[in-house]
């Protein structure tokens, strides 16, 4: 753990300057509007250790594929998002000298970000190399979500003597990834000009060619009166706006920094540079101070719906919210060619792209946090790839309109190559059906299996159903040769979650069909024949299947096995490990891991928390208690899914310890891995850890349970749902759970096991 | 198959120029002499497409390791042999056109590869692109087997008119691999100069250091006149010395290239230059034909003991024979710091690197047809590693000298990346200890055990002891996690072969532990201290295991499994494989391959080859007609296996298919992949396939058996082997079998079942 932030209810805030943590603290405090986003950088000039980044949804660069040993159906290339313009930049020199804190002696920092607001705020007062004069600075910046092709800086200097200051505000295309393979650029420079009003470049990514624009129209404000640019200069991938002025003693130079940001995937390239401007030029006439305003209203309608309350415990209120406002401004839900990649805007690592985390982690708190239409946006991101995963699933042999959704992509193509990733971790699929039934289940929107549901499911019902072979041996049908979500057992047989959740898809296709044909037969007529789908010959199998499935067992028990052979390693818990052996995948060999019992993150429980009302108590009390002390946690998809099953036994400690470990694993940066960025889709998961885990929240047969339970560290805590139209709140303490309705039509709840009508 | 090249028993030939096949056949006619070693790359320049390659054994360059996706233990780099100093050019330019069999036309053209005296020959007449006339050049090379500081051309041209003749003979150290990860250049480029008698280039590897240097004299004559050099230049990385002369038509220009090359490896860098020089000198006053004259005499010795004679069968001759040749060739068995990397110094692939080929494979070629000091060296290579297979052990996690020897190695050090391979194909630890008993079982010298076999045998014991576990749910010890020499299963449990060697090494250990404290008492004791070694409580443990190690079966069966689960397959042979689907390394993904049944090379067979007489025939048998229908022998060491198997069990018909296989696999380009080098390695398969296939040499508690069959194309065949200081001639033919003894001392072998003294 890294502590350094201070803790507060709605604020995260650094105090004094860290530098040794600045790469950590841009990641933190980045701030983003689902359209683009910007890591922490300041604006002014900074030579220390630092990681310039700025993103934006949706663009990308296919990398050329690195790989030691290729494999047969290893795609040529990993979609790596990509940083792009810089338009934060302001260069500041006083007297001559440029401003830069790791040259300056800094006297007092403060950096906040404003979660309830969405601004990042930082002031200093810094005094020069020479020791000359010092200079105070306050500058704050948003990326508009109430105009989400808007951003905007607010920037003073005040001095402590008079001084000639000279501010060049400017854009800047020229950038490289840090995450690159062959270190490679990749944006073509196109254009940039500055007009003493108005600046912008241009420019387009190499291959993919995407194009970008950013404009801006920088101000400048002392003591009420204007002051314009003296210059204007551009290359071709820059374009600056400066000002020079004599500043006296004390007196504030307030500039004003007013960007559009816009890409071909929302603009025809032909508008793009004027609709920038246009963007600039809105910003800029409204001004900073009112585009806070702005942003901070569409802030505080996101609060209103998705906001956690926990009373008494101020590192986990500070957690919890640091969660909910990285998920809401890395995704909006508005344009269904999007997704969330594990790092958002926050940083480069693992390129950006979409994994099944968005399936099993995300929707759910999309699910209940946001009207369905975002959720459902999540949804036809993947139908729209379906014709790429039957092609995926073809380069591996499959056949028939067989789909396997990739382990990660930005298109629907497949990006990642370890083969016992790529092919083996197939069970990735299993939750993009989940997806389906879980999307059903809570907006009760069926037409939408008829809509482009099935469409799917045929395609991952199919893949299983050849992926599964007959054994002789077993008697039974095998799955050979995968990867489940614990990553660190490669290549097993019979992977119980692996087979459980294809056993269910097969299940619920079969379910789908039925309804189909009950209530959208022309419907299904079509698609049948869109499919070439031999129903009785190829449900047949399913059902065969179905039935005929092996699953692992640990005899004389209610355990599944996580995989065969599984009882045959050593079985020491994870307390006994030594501390210079943790975390094991810093400190052993892979192959040391891999024969290990150790677990990176829920496997068979994973199963148990998707599907937990297919068990019984005691089966999962006895799974927990077999596997969570193999368990080390090392995925940052963990600890949350331990939190719900946990909370669920009555493990109340356990429940809350996993809690902290996954709401405060970036504030606290548990795995020192922050300044690479954030773990975007682990938040949805400690937003599940209070809703589900703690809140107890399920939907079973269309009724909302909550079983709640309240870490007695906390004195009380709140969450909101949103259910089939209606918005509820949950208020929870020590001695009574209340569920109110907010806002909809009448309905039942059950409370801890009593039914309650809510109106 | 490609099939352009000539049948010839002693002679490999290309009777026609084919520049598609250009790189196949520069690897195919590849000579060395141990030293260094030169693909059949043209004298004079050409254009087309070819891989230009003149290797040095033993020096290498560490290329920075290529990786996606870093596993912690992972080597930083990987030890590439090195393409080194072109010392074969001969620039010739005819009336002032550069001589290109690209761009000129080619009337007649004879490349051939005497493997009796080692020459190889190339003839040809070629018409300028003008038309206006043609020359006849008749070329002439050997990598010196009597000298091997070594190398001389000699180049004659005769033209068809009257010309103007300009040669250049010249030293190139600017040279590049083409294998390299990061297209860095190798070498630094030291020095060169130029004179009229003589002139020579220096050049050293970067990081590694080695110094190279080669000199050359350069001779003409015409009419029995000498003819000298004009002129000498030379810059960092070139010297050369030019002829220019006008030659008569139909008169004979004869240039002889003498080439002094010389590595840090065996000389003083002080000295190299001059050693070089003096090489080149040695050559030069000798001519070429008497150096052509000694070499083939060394070659003659080599065939004197190593020939195969096989009569009625002119493939099966020359492919033998061409086995033998570029064995010898590639390692003579002088240097402990040498070995046999699986291209010689025919290609760049694999970075001609030490596998576990050369102890399982190579080996016993080396026994049987060298002095014992050969194979000694080979053993001795080994030990002198064991400090770095015991660091590399401790990568892994390892402890108390624990041994284990690298996947791929030129130091000692471990090079491969890829986890499956370099972490848990860790069965080429019980190949070395297997190396250890093979070569005292066949010279008898159980002092090496004394020397520095027990050293060897020690590391590994200990390191099997540790990988084992104890499986509470099998009552038994089991290895998890490894790779067996069939690579198309990675990470699987107890591979039987791999708990079949591990618990021989532990059993062998323990009676050599007997051997040295009855006849070597106060080595061992010495021993004991270095190592630390605790007797008592680490032979109990090994006898424990040795007791309780478990084995997967096949029940109601003597099949031995190889792994569990392996049943659970689909039991499809490759007979019914569709013929799109093969190669199925090209055709299908790997995560298909490594869930299918098939087998890339013998597994469990590679257990019963052996270590067969430990089973009765029956066992063979079954384990054989189980496995070898699943085999798809994608692995260059794959057929001479089941030859020698197949020959046991008297399938005549399926041994002589895979003897085709194995013997001409480069000479008929089996899987169109000569053009990257030969399968150097294999080579000693082949011979193992007459040997011990069709011979049924065995070597049994000090007793020679010899169980032959011929197949039914041939007439007869006979080899020689030697064995404790003897050399014997085995004669078999259709209706008898004889064992000649040759040299030393009377002994008793069995023929076919009946014992016979020899005298």
């Amino acid at each position: 753990m890294i502590k350094y932030l201070d803790a507060n209810d709605w604020k995260v805030i650094e105090s004094s300057f860290h530098p040794e943590y600045q790469r950590s603290s841009e990641s933190i405090f980045s701030i983003g509007n689902g359209q683009f986003g910007q890591r922490a950088n300041f604006e002014e000039h900074y030579s220390g250790d630092h990681h310039q980044g700025s993103y934006v949804a949706g663009i990308y660069y296919p990398d050329k594929t690195k790989v030691g040993w290729w494999k047969n159906g290893y795609p040529e290339y990993f979609a790596k998002v990509l940083n792009s313009i810089n338009w934060i930049g302001l260069s500041v020199k006083v007297d001559g000298v440029e401003l830069d804190l790791h040259t300056w002696k800094v006297d007092r920092f403060e950096r906040v970000l404003d979660m309830k607001s969405g601004l990042l705020q930082r002031s200093f007062k810094a005094t020069a190399p020479s020791g000359d004069f010092s200079i105070e600075v306050l500058a704050q910046r948003i990326c508009s979500m109430a105009d989400d092709d808007c951003a905007c800086i607010q920037y003073s200097i005040t001095p402590s003597k008079t001084v000639q200051l000279e501010v060049v505000s400017y854009l800047d295309s020229d950038v490289e990834n840090q995450d690159t393979n062959w270190d490679e650029k990749f944006w073509n420079l196109l254009d940039a000009e500055a007009e003493l009003e108005s600046a912008y470049v241009k420019a387009s990514t190499k291959k993919t060619n995407f194009t970008l624009s950013a404009a801006m129209e920088s101000k400048c404000t002392v003591k009420g009166a204007e002051v314009w640019p003296v210059a204007a200069n551009s290359s071709n991938s820059y374009a600056s706006q400066e000002f020079r002025l004599v500043l006296e003693e004390g007196e504030t130079a307030s500039f004003e920094k007013h960007v559009g940001l816009l890409s071909s995937m929302n603009h025809d390239v032909a508008d793009l540079v004027k609709n920038a401007q246009d963007a600039a030029r809105r910003s800029a006439s409204k001004g900073a101070q009112k585009m806070f305003e702005e942003h901070a209203v569409a802030w505080s309608k996101i609060w209103e719906n998705g906001d956690i309350i926990i009373d008494g415990d101020v590192e986990a209120q500070q957690g919890i919210r640091f969660n909910i406002f990285h998920l809401n401004q890395t995704y909006t839900g508005e344009d269904a060619r999007l997704n969330i990649g594990p790092k958002g805007f926050t940083g480069e690592k693992y390129g950006g792209s979409t994994y099944w985390d968005t399936e099993a982690y995300c929707l759910p708190f999309y699910l209940s946090t946001h009207p369905e239409e975002v959720s459902k946006q999540l949804l036809k991101y993947r139908f729209k790839q379906l014709d790429k995963a039957i092609e995926n699933a073809e380069k591996l042999g499959f056949v028939n309109g067989a789909a396997l959704y990739p382990m990660v992509t930005m298109t629907g193509e497949e990006c990642h190559n370890e083969w016992e990733i790529t092919f083996e971790e197939i069970h990735r699929n299993g939750a993009i059906a989940f997806a389906i039934h879980n999307y059903v289940r809570f907006t009760g929107n069926k037409e939408y299996i008829a809509e482009s549901g099935f469409d799917v499911l045929l395609g991952i019902a199919r893949f299983w159903s050849q992926r599964v072979n007959w054994s002789e041996s077993k008697q039974g049908y095998v799955m050979l040769g995968v990867t489940g979500p614990n990553e660190y057992e490669n290549n097993v047989n019979n992977n119980w979650y692996t087979n459980y959740i294809a056993k269910w898809c097969l299940s619920y296709t079969l379910k789908c069909i039925l309804y189909l044909k009950d209530a959208h037969s022309v419907v299904y007529q079509q698609k049948c024949a869109q499919y070439r789908f031999k129903e009785e010959e190829e449900t047949q199998r399913w059902a065969d299947i179905i039935e005929k499935m092996y699953f692992p067992k640990k005899e004389g028990s209610k355990v599944f096995l996580q995989q065969d052979g599984f009882l045959d390693k050593e079985l020491i818990p994870v307390s006994e490990l030594a501390d210079k052996d943790r975390p094991i995948n810093q400190k052993w060999s892979w192959d040391r891991i891999l024969r290990s019992v150790y677990i990176k993150q829920a496997d068979t429980l994973q199963g148990l928390y998707l599907f937990e009302d297919h068990f019984d108590v005691e089966t999962i009390k006895e799974n927990f208690d077999f596997y969570e002390p193999f368990t080390v946690h090392e995925s940052s998809l963990s600890p949350c899914v331990h939190v719900v099953l946990a909370a669920r036994l009555g493990y109340e400690e356990k429940a809350y310890e996993m809690y902290l470990r996954t709401s405060r694993l970036d504030l606290d940066d548990y795995n020192h891995e922050a300044y690479q960025g954030l773990h975007i889709t682990s938040m949805a998961g400690t937003w599940m850890s209070v809703v589900e885990g703690f809140g107890g929240y399920r939907v079973k047969d269309g009724v909302q349970h909550f079983n709640t339970m309240i870490p007695k560290h906390w004195e009380a805590y709140s969450f909101k749902v949103m259910f089939k139209g209606r918005k509820m709140q949950v208020e929870v303490n020590a001695s009574e759970t209340k569920v109110l309705l907010l806002e909809g039509d009448p309905i039942s709840v059950v409370i801890n096991g009593q039914e309650t009508a809510l109106s």
